[in-house]
């Protein structure tokens, strides 16, 4: 069995929206272990929607088309599955009654316009789950017509093409809900792929690539599973180790021997597995070690605190963040001495200086000029990252050198990205500063 | 001339890499003039790779190819181009000595699989942009075998395939110094398209379009230019205004003129044009005005600083920010009472507070409960804006008021986004707050 994507939309092809759709529903085909070959783009236009949705059908076993459902006049696609299918739109009295209601429900005015979104092809099934206006179509289409698909769609078997407003939401609700049970059924007993993703943090891809020229080559040879690499930019390099099986039951077995003989390869290049992000990590690393911890962030402005918080219980471990964007911020508010606002002795001010006025285990701390601009003489892409922690566990210090301004362990590293932009400058500062947290929490547990 | 993108790549397929590239490169091509009417994505496998160019090929005028020129084994599209162009690789000796002398830079070791990157097509021009080590490729394809194309190939014209790599700042590079100046040499004369595009927020895209209907009809029927409403989820509705011409003279005109009726139907839910963001707006108007402002971020947790520090000179207006994440945070640096953590008095208190401990002119503060679970006893979904303006100017207070700890004017909304997940509760907070400052900052300026 498997599954192609079709994204409909003129402003998908202008760049105008990034067609994050398809990549989600990708996500979703490959979790259930059906194959997905191509996913494609196309404008709203009746005659190339009409020539996507055909060569989908004729060339896989099921099809999903997103977009093009809303109320407005460029909303087609209803009309090219009606071509497809060889048949007419219909107008569906249970859909215009739905409509009405959601608008009644939000007590809003229904533009007329919104009941062509109730106009349904002949022979289409319209989805239970009806998150929004636009109903999901669930539409067969004779298999006699097409080439050849997988194969696995039996001689007289017919096709399906789901039909998914563009809405992010309530498509994400319609293929969870009903498009994925429904494919599933279809393909029946089928090998599922199942994958384990290792993130890594400090290697580039050749250089993964050579090192574990050995391992690549020993799966190749046993067959067991295949390992790719995916770059993930400013996130690092995603290395993923994919396993064909219709016996789920020893596969975590596989994966855990592969794994372990990567790590002993790349270690602590490796940051997390599969859902794990450089935030969620470093945040459970700190929570198990009941430390709390407080930002100070100049050129990154917010972006760590962002991060960080994006995660839900994040205020177990983050007391809170200073951005200082102004320098009488940073010594006002922090107590940072008058030192140049890009250099190790400001992020180190910085880093303690958070750790004190906001009463946390640890400082982290971020300085530097992002550009486009030079930053009191410092040249665009230099960034100083600050560290403290307060009174580390292990040292015996005095209480009273204990309450003193500064007491615990300060470091500062400097790193600079040049020929990048703005963005990235920030960006890499971010992960840079939380991979250094991670790697000096990593050290001090096997010290 | 048309041109088509085709983005290789396994992991574009799976969800595990956004296809930001393409739609990238969809810009480009409108910005040009230049029809792009399908964009495709397909995995790393040869037979597939080479049908998807091969299609691409016969239907349009020009292709471009992103992805899978790296040094490792899943890197095929080298191999699938020859495959399209019937000819085979060969080793490019200045190819090799480029990536070479890269590594030496680099001051790196070079992997022995970074060569096969000076791999090429026999009859392919390599690029003189070379920003890494994959070289872009210029592939002239015989036409005598292929479709129709757009028309605007003249019989016996040759097609083109130019392929990229797909690390974006190498891709960018590439298509804007050599690929795009190569298309518009082979397109010679043509229409321009051009467009404007309004930033609205506010406005559903079934109300925009019913409200804007006889603006709709009027253009329609005049034919100077077409509108297009793009949903751009948190970031509001964009709405595009399009007009062909050979003559840009009197382009600004139409646009202009476009531009006004609207404004005169849907006035403030304007917020910006083209590359304008809610952000940049909010920076100017307060830049303008010679403000400064300071944020207190809980609920929001830094996204706010985050985005207004993604600007170029935000420093001029932004002075910084405050995030307190614990409640110890909001009372001990901001000085907030003890209420409610999500109530209007918090939300009142943080945004005062910030003014006063950052010295600036106005200070915006959020709290909430971004969820899942409900915060303080505030349901998921709840989030309180504050905004304090320090002595507004117009007010005629006593110096010694203007000293007391809150004088100004303050103001706080309760918002409540019910049924969404964390992040997008977070990100309508952030845009929520930010267009309350815009509009009380237009409201003032009308006073």
């Amino acid at each position: 069995m498997n599954c192609e994507v079709v994204a409909v939309g003129t402003e998908l092809l202008l760049g105008q929206i990034i067609d994050t759709n398809s990549s989600w529903i990708g996500e979703q085909l490959a979790l259930a272990g059906i194959d997905s070959y191509y996913q494609t783009k196309v404008g709203d236009n009746l005659e190339r929607i009409v020539a996507s949705l055909q060569q989908a059908v004729d060339r896989s076993d099921a099809v999903i088309v997103c977009g093009g459902l809303g109320p407005t006049h460029d909303d087609i696609t209803r009309n090219a599955i009606a071509t497809v299918m060889g048949v007419e739109l219909r107008r569906d009295d249970d859909v215009v009654a739905h409509i009405k209601q959601m608008f009644i429900k939000r007590g809003r005015h229904m533009p007329e316009s919104n009941l062509s979104q109730a106009d349904v092809p002949v022979g289409a099934q319209v989805m239970d789950v009806k998150p929004g206006t636009a109903p999901g179509l669930i539409c067969p289409i004779s298999a006699k017509s097409t080439g050849s698909g997988s194969g696995s769609a039996a001689g007289g078997q017919q096709k399906v093409l789901y039909a998914v407003p563009g809405v992010p939401w309530e498509m994400r609700k319609m293929i969870s809900e009903c498009v994925m049970p429904d494919l599933q059924r279809r393909a029946g007993h089928r090998q599922m792929i199942r994958s384990r993703t290792l993130r890594t943090w400090g290697f580039s891809e050749s250089d993964l690539a050579e090192r574990l020229d050995h391992e690549i080559r020993h799966l190749d040879s046993t067959g067991e599973a295949t390992i790719a690499f995916l770059a993930s930019g400013i996130e690092g390099l995603k290395l993923r180790i994919t396993a064909k099986t219709d016996d789920d039951s020893n596969v975590n077995e596989i994966f855990e021997s592969v794994e372990q003989r990567i790590r002993a390869v790349i270690g602590d290049a490796v940051f997390g597995i599969d859902d794990d992000t450089m935030e969620s990590v470093v945040l459970e690393m700190m929570r198990s070690r009941g430390l709390t911890l407080g930002l100070a962030e100049s050129v990154t402005g917010g972006l760590i605190a962002a991060r960080l918080t994006a995660v839900a219980g994040a205020s177990d471990v983050l007391r809170g963040a200073v951005v200082p964007y102004d320098r009488a911020v940073k010594t006002g508010v922090l107590g940072s001495p008058e030192v140049a606002a890009v250099s190790e002795e400001m992020a180190l001010a910085m880093a303690a200086g958070v750790c004190r006025v906001l009463g946390t285990d640890v400082g982290l701390a971020t300085t530097g000029a992002a550009g486009p601009q030079s930053h009191e003489g410092a040249e665009p892409g230099t960034v100083w990252i600050g560290l403290h922690f307060n009174d580390p566990a292990g040292e015996s210090e005095s209480e009273s050198s204990r309450s003193s301004r500064s007491s615990g362990v300060s470091e500062a590293i400097e790193v600079r990205f040049t020929n990048m932009d703005r963005n990235t400058v920030r960006q890499l500062g971010v992960i840079t500063a939380l991979n250094l947290l991670r790697t000096r929490l990593m050290a001090a547990a096997t010290r």
